[in-house]
């Protein structure tokens, strides 16, 4: 699958880069979006989106990225647990508390197959 | 699928369930362990395990519900949906919060499935 | 979804339907095959696949129902998991064994989470 | 992702891996071992889970691995499909029972798709 | 969870409501949207980003509908896969045509499941 | 895993790989088939099967590859987006029509899980 370089991108894909870049305070985008450019309106339409959802809110960043983290390791996406852990070590996740966050993933990964094996109903009031 | 009341429970089932009771602080436990205890040495384990997992640490008891949350609902699993949404709900989590850890999965979901079409290669150094 | 009844079907399908009954020795078939006949060729094609399948072999018909169980049930196929839990049950499969399969199905899908979090590299000669 | 080896490990891990390499016989752990020591707790925690789930029971050592790999399989683990695949290898699974395996499991995938699609009725009475 | 209806919905939410019922041409919107009202600017950012994907481009309404339909399948979504099959066939998805779609989906599955439990490389220049 | 080349293909394996030539047009078949071939009855049966979904009907080639590409993507499976990716540009799929595929993969996933994520009902006459 081909990476666009910025050297090689449309000026619509350049404007894109050059945002994710000044946002995060990057020297050159990930992979991701070099993919993602094979398709304009997508990479700027996607980028828009997670710019808008990732801003600071109730939830800090760090929880945030966290969130998107035990999300993409529980749909099994690689690519995206590799980016998300990296991501999130950043915005100042310790060993310890990565430590943590993976053992929730592997108890909720057990308790959700357990749950939908036993077909278990909702509990009333939910 | 039976669930198991503490009336109609063996001892062992009893203990857990009591041991459930008094850690959480609740009347009753949820339809998922009466379910569970068809199988009293993983209604146990499971337990031990949770109660492990989930006891204050390097994370917060939210954070940690709320990614349980995020595993549940990325897996697709509707009864841990539902019963984590509460039990984050009750450990703190606002609507506002909900929301934005709504927005995060949705995006987190668009982007895995993007990067798995796209089969990025995992950036260099991660 | 339209369930098709025996007396409303078309000749292709009540051939598929006797088929069924007369391999399994049921008065009826289960509701997945009345929605299946909504298109006669996949029904056809889906029970021919199926009866050849699950036909005694190197495996026995129990450890092969217990296989599609533990399969249905990792895919979160409600249906399935219902289906496959009563058929093994016809088949042999004790309370105990229930319980035991519950559990391997259990740690599977946390070692199976915690394996891609981590990325963990195959190991050589595998 | 870094992987964690024995002359390297705290005292914690040692006893962790010791213990793993007497059980099975093994002169050195797997990979997932050495990775999952990042976090001491979540070692030890998921080994005495996982060979209190894998002891003999009810159901035989070779099913529970073969039913370990088939959820693995269905959950998309591919570390876990590899290392499954040369355990049951390994407790006595052949080429044919292997290869039936494998029909089981594509079977399965196939029908559940078409009860999810078709959004089928679970069946009165299970 | 709660549905929010039009009349008691602010301001923010009627404005989406408004262009989700004019652009479809429909008198009330989905439960979908009515969920999702309880994040406003989820709401209005996921509406915004379906509406701009599945105008008509280089693929007409109809492939983009059942493209959605096999994706919400293959994900396991029941609401999804309910509201998608609906509109297909208000595009035009005949009972052949869905019939073929199901068939496309189970094989898939079927493969998709086979290729992953072989562990199979992909193909040189691919 | 092994891949099993024709020269080395006992007579069954060869047959089904000789029709997979002429129906295809093409020189080699593709590694699934090479590794499929381990387990003869399962080679042949998935071929069928197969083929026959496959053949034209009420949806053409393209549009039945491309909801194949969709249903492997929204999957996961690694080799399947690849190798049906490649199909689909064979059969005709532009840049733009793999631009807006994607497009509306992502959209689906991002929906998919929000519906689930909420728990929405399903519309009342779906």
């Amino acid at each position: 699958m081909a990476l666009i370089e910025y050297a090689d991108a449309v000026p619509e894909v350049r404007a894109v880069f050059d945002d994710i870049k000044t946002t995060r305070g990057v020297a050159d985008v990930n992979n991701f979006w070099k993919a993602l450019a094979v398709h304009p309106p997508t990479l700027r339409r996607t980028w828009e989106s997670l710019k808008q959802v990732m801003a600071p809110g109730a939830l800090d960043p760090l929880t945030k990225e966290m969130l998107y983290l035990a999300a993409s390791a529980a749909a099994g996406c690689a690519y995206c647990t590799a980016s998300h852990t990296a991501a999130a070590r950043a915005k100042g996740m310790t060993e310890a508390m990565h430590g943590e966050l993976l053992a929730v993933l592997g108890i909720a990964a057990e308790t959700n197959r357990l749950a939908e094996a036993l077909r278990v109903p909702i509990d009333q009031g939910l």
